[in-house]
């Protein structure tokens, strides 16, 4: 299994591709990771792609581990400059070396280079030892249909809802506003159709995996390809592993545990997409369930506290994508 | 004389308008200043406006003063993130303070702003004692038309050849781009047709107020408003007050003399701009050639080295503008 496709969000995307990157070291595998671009916004001017950098920082080893994202060593003089002007959102944390992230993007972006070819060229500097690739090229942002304080519907960004509602508000839905008029990224296209095994990280089902599987050319590539698709739960003992995948799941009517976010997914031999499933081993009395619905599943410990718990995640997926492929 | 407008480029327009902001606040007048934005740029996607900058953070008491330009307390975070992307001129200091007031701008005029009315906006912060107009909301940027190393003739930007070249490279000519689309910005021209004196601050003839007045529409208003115009010499002693107006004044062929550059903007009776000149004592042997132009010109100490001293240039040019209006 030389060529592996991961389809990841951000932060917790990053740790399970810094697995694979250690697996990689040891048996010469390429990786290529297909990033969750949904949670991208235009702020003050400048293109914030969040999941594309948290992964390029980690994967660069200039990721803040304390705090858990962002740049170590950061620094917010500028956003209190924009605060003083009354420009941008305050509750939305630009740090200084990050800006020179988004500034250095959007210069980019304004020469007309592609967003592929900005991640290829921003990630020249942090050598992450995989390739990098936006999910799409175009902008595809994800935004909430909430209700406010006075019974009306408003649609605000995600990161909106996510970081200064903290998803606590009434939510009706997720909208992948722009998405009729997309289309996948080629190069994450032809990632997936000429990879030898896809595994879905265990990042977020609905609005970071499940944002990068809505754009026009994902499902059917997923489908499409010979590579076995492997993906590993979000969701441990009931509960996500990160971040709010249980609010998330709950807006779109699907119940917070390892077997139903597996049946969401769906099996490929069902018209679903996977090939395999890993559950952690605290839930390992759903495995019944899964094989039931046609999703061959295995429990390994899903927790990636360190780079070689992930690693061993990773070689857990390609052990069950060699059974699944059979002789 | 209540209103006064004074046209101005950056460092020493400043210095010229915190005098006169210093006498306003003794006598009730009310101060416009139209200033240079020949300088402006787009750099790494960001709108730079350097003159607009440095009179808005010297009147608001933010600027540095021991180095004569930016803000004071400035940290370059952000411009070595640049730099380690290769994006930008590591040539250009782009300070993070600075770098706040750039995003702010961006975020502003790409919400639809005219600049005028951006300006307005960030001023509000600043405080500064005076309505600061940007002299054209078009992008008029002065280039500079130099031999290269290798006698081919380039055209670069005013920034570079300023502040990478300093000046110091063969010069054939300036370039106003854009020039011929634009007009000079409706409230920068109202103010100078209802002003009861006009004063141009002894900055840069050539770069400086040479590039406001090249705006379709400035010379016109000049040479109608019912204001007295007066100059203050930029040329104390054959040598610039500040920067490197003799470069300048040389690439466009004026002899580096107090009456040079008054004949040069030229007696208003006779076609051009002047109502009244006045230079520096060291010049007064200059004051016969300049009345024989047709430019009444009055000598007093020129040298800007406090708010007080600029306050007295300016109250010898109201002065002066009384003499000339006549009874």
């Amino acid at each position: 299994m030389k060529r592996i496709t991961i389809l990841a969000g951000g932060v917790g995307g990053a740790r399970f591709v810094r697995g694979a990157r250690t697996l990689a070291q040891a048996t010469g595998a390429e990786i290529t990771v297909v990033a969750n671009t949904g949670d991208d916004l235009w702020l003050t001017g400048l293109r914030v792609c969040p999941d594309l950098d948290s992964i390029m920082y980690s994967l660069g080893g200039a990721n803040d581990t304390e705090r858990g994202w962002g740049r170590a060593g950061e620094s917010e003089r500028v956003s209190a400059e924009l605060t003083a002007y009354g420009v941008g959102w305050p509750w939305f944390t630009l740090g200084d070396l990050d800006l020179g992230t988004h500034i250095a993007r959007t210069a980019l972006l304004r020469e007309g280079l592609t967003l592929t070819e900005v991640t290829q060229r921003l990630c020249l500097r942090w050598n992450p030892g995989v390739r990098l690739l936006p999910a799409t090229n175009d902008e595809v942002e994800t935004h909430v249909e909430i209700v406010d304080g006075s019974g009306r519907t408003q649609l605000i960004h995600f990161e909106e809802w996510w970081v200064r509602h903290r998803g606590n508000v009434p939510t009706r839905r997720f909208v992948h506003r722009g998405l009729e008029s997309s289309s996948a990224a080629p190069e994450a296209v032809e990632a997936i159709l000429s990879a030898d095994v896809v595994l879905l990280a265990p990042s977020n089902p609905v609005v970071s995996v499940g944002t990068i599987i809505a754009l026009p050319g994902v499902a059917a590539a997923l489908r499409t390809t010979a590579a076995p698709v492997i993906a590993v739960s979000p969701i441990i003992g009931g509960s996500p592993v990160r971040g709010m995948a249980d609010i998330c799941l709950g807006v779109i009517g699907v119940d917070v545990s390892a077997a139903a976010v597996g049946q969401h997914y769906g099996a490929r031999t069902q018209g679903g997409l996977l090939d395999g499933w890993l559950v952690d081993p605290v839930d390992a009395g759903e495995l019944p369930l899964l094989e039931r619905a046609g999703i061959p599943a295995r429990s390994l410990p899903l927790w990636m506290n360190t780079d070689e718990d992930s690693a061993a995640i990773v070689a857990g997926a390609l052990q069950l994508a060699g059974e699944v492929r059979g002789p």
